[in-house]
Parts: C-alpha cells; sequence; structure tokens
C-alpha cells in the first residue's frame, strides 16, 4: 500500500495493518471486533505493557521500522518469559502522524507478527489513532501452564545466580552508532533487534528458579531489583562474564570497559535468575553469582565491592538510543 | 506528591502511581514484576487496547486529569464488556513530558482505578515513559465465565437491534463545551466521564445477543460495523429513540438536530445488540430497529432511508474532543 497514513484514513491502515498478520491456535478471535479472545489454559494470564517513543527509545535513522517492531515485540515477550510464562498474544497501540508513509507501520506490523512468530505469540489486536510522535504500545500475554510465576521476591541466600542470552551486546551496539559507524555488524544487530531467550523462561520456571527477570536496565540494575524485593545482597564474579574478544576490541576503539556494558547495558533481554544450589542448570546458562544475606553493602556487589560505575539507566534522564 | 515528573524519576513517579491502586481477588500477581497475573477463569482471555493522546482524544483544559483517567479506563472497559465478557484487570502505558506536575498522572491514576471499581476490574500493571505528548495506552482484560464471545458477525435478517446505555450524550456535552459553555452540567458531565452499562454486555450474551458492539464511534457507524460483519441491513426506527427534552433545547440553541447526536455521537459507550426475535430484554434495553436482509440500500438505514448526516468519524480527519 503507496501513499501516508492520512490518505489511508483509520480503516484503511487497519486493514492494511491485518493483512499482514498471522494466526495461532491459540487465538479463538483475532482483529476486528471490540476485543480479541485468546485461549488462557492456566487459568491465569500474566500481562505486560511496554511503551517505545520515537527519538527516546528508537530512532528511524538508525532503526528500520521492521527492527523496531522486532524490538518492541521482543522487550515485552521478554517479560512475559522472565515470568516463567509461555507467550501467547500481543495487542498494539500505535500513534502515527498522519504524513508518515503507510508503509511505516505496515513494516513495523512484520516486525511485531515475526518476533512473536519466533515466542510462538500472535498479534491478536490493536488500535491506531494520530499524533505528532510515533508511539508504540504493546501489551503481551501469556500463559503459565501450570507452573508458579517467578517473581523478583523469592531470591534466598544461599542461591546462585545464573544468566542465559546475551549481555552488552545492544550497548555495544548503541557505543558503534552513536559514533557514527555501522560496524562490527554483530553488534549493531544486536542493538537493532534483540535476541530473548524466550523458552529459557518457562524452563527456568519448571527447574525451580527462585526469583527471575529479563535484562532490560542492565544486569546490576535489574538483579538490584531481585535483591530488594528478595531482601537479600546479590554478589558477581566479574570473572565468571564472558567478554566476547570483539566487545573488547569495541571497547578498546572507544576507550569503554567492555564490562561496563556487560553490567549495565540494558535491552539484549537476556533472562537472570536465582536458583537454589545444586540445582543442575541446561548448558546455556552460566553461574555468574551467588545470593547473600543482607549487609551494609549495596544490593548488588561485583567481586564483594560496589560497583562504582552507573549502574541502568533512568528512562527520564538520558535517550536511551 | 509535588513536584514535576521529571524531579520524580521514572521509580519515584511509578512508586506513586502504585501506591494509589487497589486490587481484586481476580489480582494474582499486582504491579512491581516483570509482568501481571490476573485469574482467567474461562480459560480464555479477552482483551483489547486503546490509544489517547492529549489535543485529540482529550484537552487539559476541558477534562480533569482524573476525568481523562475515567473515560480512558471507560472506553477500554466497554469493549470488554461489549464482548459479553466481565472486566477483570487493565494495563497502563503512559507518556508524560517531564515538566508535567506529578500530580496529573496520579489523579488520572485515581480515574483508572475508579473507573475499574465500578466495572470490577482492578489496574494491574503498565509503563511510564517520558515524551512530548501526553499519551495514554490501556489495555483491558475480561473473563467470558463460560459464555461465548457476542462478536460483530452474527446478526441475522428478522433479530431486533436493542440499546442499553446513554446516546448522544457525550457529542451533546461536545457541542456545549466548544461553543465555550460549561452547562447543563449533565451533558458536559457525560462527555467528560461516560458511564457504560457495563454489566449489560455479560447479560445480553446470557440472553443469547447474536451480534454486539459498543457505540464508540456513534450508533450508525457501529450499526454498520455489525452490518458488514453479519452481511446484513440494519434499520433504525428514529421514533423508537427518545431524545431528552434537555438535549432538544440544546439542539435548537446551537442549530443542530439532536437525532444527530443521537444517531452518530460516539464516546458514550452505549451498548447495541441484535437478539433473536422475541427475546425478553430486561427493562433498561430498548428496541430501537431490525435486522433485513441485504439490499441496494446501504448497511444501515433510518426508518428506510439512507441517513445521509455524516455517521460517526473517522480518527484521522478530525478531532474527536
Amino acid at each position: 500500500m503507496k501513499g501516508s497514513v492520512g490518505e489511508a484514513g483509520e480503516f484503511g491502515l487497519i486493514r492494511e495493518l491485518t493483512s499482514r498478520l498471522t494466526t495461532t491456535p491459540a487465538v479463538r478471535l483475532g482483529p476486528g471486533d471490540d476485543a480479541a479472545v485468546v485461549s488462557a489454559p492456566d487459568r491465569r494470564v500474566v500481562a505486560s505493557t511496554d511503551l517505545l517513543v520515537e527519538g527516546r527509545h528508537f530512532r528511524r535513522d538508525w532503526s528500520t521500522a521492521y527492527d523496531v517492531g522486532r524490538k518492541a515485540a521482543a522487550q515485552n515477550l521478554a517479560d512475559i518469559a522472565a515470568m516463567g510464562a509461555v507467550p501467547t498474544a500481543l495487542l498494539l497501540g500505535l500513534v502515527v502522524p498522519s504524513e508518515l508513509p503507510v508503509a511505516w507501520p505496515s513494516e513495523l506490523m512484520d516486525g511485531l507478527r515475526d518476533e512473536c512468530q519466533v515466542a510462538g505469540a500472535a498479534v491478536v489486536g490493536g488500535d491506531v489513532v494520530r499524533g505528532d510522535t510515533i508511539t508504540v504500545a504493546i501489551t503481551a500475554l501469556g500463559d503459565l501452564r501450570g507452573l508458579e510465576p517467578v517473581t523478583r521476591s523469592g531470591a534466598r541466600a544461599g542461591d546462585v545466580v545464573a544468566v542465559t542470552g546475551w549481555l552488552g551486546w545492544s550497548a555495544a551496539g548503541y557505543a558503534v552508532l552513536s559514533r557514527g559507524f555501522r560496524s562490527p555488524r554483530a553488534f549493531v544487530e544486536a542493538h537493532r533487534r534483540p535476541e530473548p531467550p524466550y523458552h529459557a523462561g518457562p524452563a527456568a520456571a519448571g527447574l525451580g528458579a527462585t526469583a527471575m527477570v529479563d535484562v532490560s536496565d542492565g544486569l546490576v540494575a535489574d538483579l538490584g531489583h531481585i535483591a530488594r524485593a528478595s531482601d537479600v545482597r546479590i554478589d558477581i564474579r566479574s570473572r565468571a562474564i564472558d567478554v566476547p574478544s570483539q566487545m573488547n576490541d569495541i571497547g578498546q576503539a572507544v576507550g569503554v570497559d567492555p564490562l561496563r556494558w556487560v553490567l549495565t547495558g540494558g535491552e539484549d533481554h537476556a533472562i537472570v535468575a536465582t536458583f537454589p544450589r545444586g540445582t543442575k542448570l541446561p548448558a546455556r546458562w552460566k553461574t555468574i553469582g551467588e545470593v547473600h544475606a543482607p549487609s551494609s553493602l549495596p544490593s548488588v556487589t561485583v567481586d564483594g565491592a560496589p560497583w562504582t560505575d552507573q549502574s541502568g539507566w533512568d528512562h527520564f534522564s538520558d535517550i536511551e538510543g
């Protein structure tokens, strides 16, 4: 469909967007009615909402609409997985300027659809309105399949801390992009399109994870959420964390300790969890620390000492990229 | 809490907003984790998303933050009810400028909470980010309690059309406000704060409603959705529609036929449904028309003829108020 969203009109745009969607058996009623109907076999539904605003969470000159869609879906579906649930559905609220080409929301929808397919979910509904700033509001739903949700508050002294997925790749890619470079490609791609380990969330719940989050604000910051909610201290062993050699090279090139990206970079949506000591973890989980009783130290320490770098970021204090 | 949202910071603002919430037994896990967990006893969940953008869907000089909250919740919860489901939960995505006083989102949250309470639901989670334009993204969830969802596509020739709730009140209130007046108060209030008949949706489903929508775009436009989805023609009998005398007075004062407000005014979130002829409807439902086989006439007619006025509105063509 050519032309602008203003030319397409509300119903024309909605037709174009919904025509791009695929479905799953969990979708009992898809887009086009007052509401969608989605299977919730567990008799509980897990739900999470996130917003992305142009200029703050994405830039059209850095990311294609397709990549923004992949990323927007990924960050929400990762929240579902980090509760131990299997993602089932996604709803989209979209603010678009009327002069925006229809191709942009169409490719955004393709990205949402494809990321949903990776996670086993489907886009089931949404709303599109006109406004000055592109804003993408996503709600993801999921099913617990009989497992208890893994919250932030269950970590106990003696538990081990383990992580799966990518850490610091998006932040390193952001550092590259913000200096005007487009490579190394793997890191730029990681910034544009995270790859959360969706399957690992429900698997961790099945293995008895005591607390779990997806890493969206940075490893130290997100473990801080667990530490405070569980009233424990979490210590990370920096030597247990692998820094890829290419990330070291970027760090040297831009004058940044790459450990900073690994410890404070968000947006890769790795999954970090605490497990009872002795839990046999699958190969792609890496044990990176331990849970301790609270002390006078900060709630998260690195090698037993406070981490002095900026930990994570405040959505209100700076652009995220 | 005093000061601006920028001064409060993301986590300070979230603490302030969540402190205002109440809960229900359906809320298994409320705000503060990666996602919320809500009961879905029916094993299916009904979900709908809507967006409100400042300047397009509300004006801060016409509506308080509290009223915007009531209205934002109402329009979403009505979508759930119009499927025949009981609303259970609501999630909020909120874009706020950093200079906005914290009081604004706080009062918005109070409005969301109170409207949820009217409908039996609760706010269970959300996301807050900074941006230039206040944007409110709402997702509502609901439970079907064993009934089949009532879609737009089940109307059959011979069915009757019935409506419950308010029609044209919000549009009349908008006409008053847009001319600089603040009364009659009942209509201004109706524009600021709709009162959808939530209970009527599940009740209609239980009575065997064949198709149902909430009136958000206007009666003719929304019945048009049913007519097209069901491949029928719907005829409204204008004499069956009560126009309150005060609405007639406003119409005379501003030179508008009040039937236009009743037939094309959205935002009251009345519920309109089709039922098999002979269905015994509760007292507050009013039969206003019949379903016919499709013909060369438009999909919705008034007294057997095309309705010539503008029917409903396109979100992309004009401000809604």
